[in-house]
């Protein structure tokens, strides 16, 4: 057996990227239809930058064991659609009772998380502020400032996502919007539709924990 | 079931201190016997600051599994003890298939990795760099800057530390020491002793993986 050669990889805080990885995916505006609640506005913005990078993740995967820890820096636009922060599609993993670290790098981010059963926390990531979501906590970025929001994060590299938790929800409880002064606040989503006990306790079985 | 609750822990440049964690432990000059070659300036620096902290670790363990990721800082004192360079104890981790990741966040710092059959590699982490130590590397920090080295890293919760390892090989295989010109040069440690085939078949053994 050999061993694997340790890596470095810089984080250049100008780009927002991460060096020497082997993962690179781009978010364009067209990719994020449905994930909005002003649709009139959502279009105005597809029309002049539908092609262009909302968001992007550059990172490194070791392996693919729960011990090996994927590695990487997410980096997205400021901006609003109507009065709704700019954010990321969010995910639960796919196996779910897997946890993720981010920490904040430079911008003004939030981090939106929901448990299954509805409880819901926003974290302030700015830089120097590390995020620990814990297993099962559905998660998503939102960038309320005004420049690129960019952020280090790391997960077991077999944890994997899934995004359609939040459809089958109608979306997250929450929606982030502008406060009217330059801040942020939380909307009801009216569209919200709760987890079943049932698909609660589906989550709970799948991870190998009784309901 | 609760659901954990997730966690914000900033992390402060100024001490190199983590915010919010559950885990502080300080390592004294006295505490570090042993380490280095030159005994004679070991005892110089003890006669006057054998009390004084010269690395510390502040940390958040969220749960034990494989899957938790224990989160943290570290920070080191400048200087050195004769011609060579500040250093932590150093470790292989306890389940030696567990990798680590570094992230340097101020001064000039390296990491000494050593595979155990005795491959060296010496990376620079500086701020912004993350350092990926793959599963089965031993591997220890090295302040060669003028000031604090602080390091953000992240593990899986169930790793452990064997710091024995290094002391059962008489050190690691090379020592870092000052080149004269401000830089830092790496010296065969006449100590060392390489591990034996054996001792490396139990590693990969223990790990669960055929030698």
């Amino acid at each position: 057996m050999r061993f694997d050669e340790p890596r470095l990889c810089p984080v250049d805080l100008g780009t927002g990227l991460l060096g020497a990885g082997d993962g690179h995916y781009r978010k364009t505006f067209a990719d994020l239809k449905g994930l909005y609640a002003d649709e009139q506005a959502f279009s105005a913005i597809l029309a002049e930058r539908a092609d262009e990078v909302a968001y992007e993740v550059t990172s490194y995967t070791p392996g693919g064991a729960v011990s090996d820890l994927i590695v990487g820096v997410t980096r997205m636009e400021p901006g609003k659609v109507g009065n709704e922060y700019f954010l990321t599609r969010g995910h639960i993993h796919a196996r779910a009772n897997r946890p993720e670290v981010y920490y904040g790098q430079k911008g003004h981010g939030l981090m939106q998380l929901e448990s299954p059963d509805g409880e819901v926390r926003i974290l302030e990531v700015g830089p120097q502020a590390i995020c620990y979501v814990p297993p099962f906590w559905i998660h998503r970025s939102i960038n309320v400032g005004d420049e690129d929001l960019v952020m280090m994060f790391t997960y077991p590299a077999d944890s994997g996502q899934d995004y359609g938790i939040i459809e089958r929800s109608g979306g997250m409880k929450v929606r982030i919007v502008d406060d009217g002064n330059g801040g942020w606040a939380q909307q009801p989503n009216p569209d919200y539709v709760p987890r079943s006990a049932a698909t609660i306790e589906k989550l709970l079985h799948d991870a190998g924990l009784a309901a």
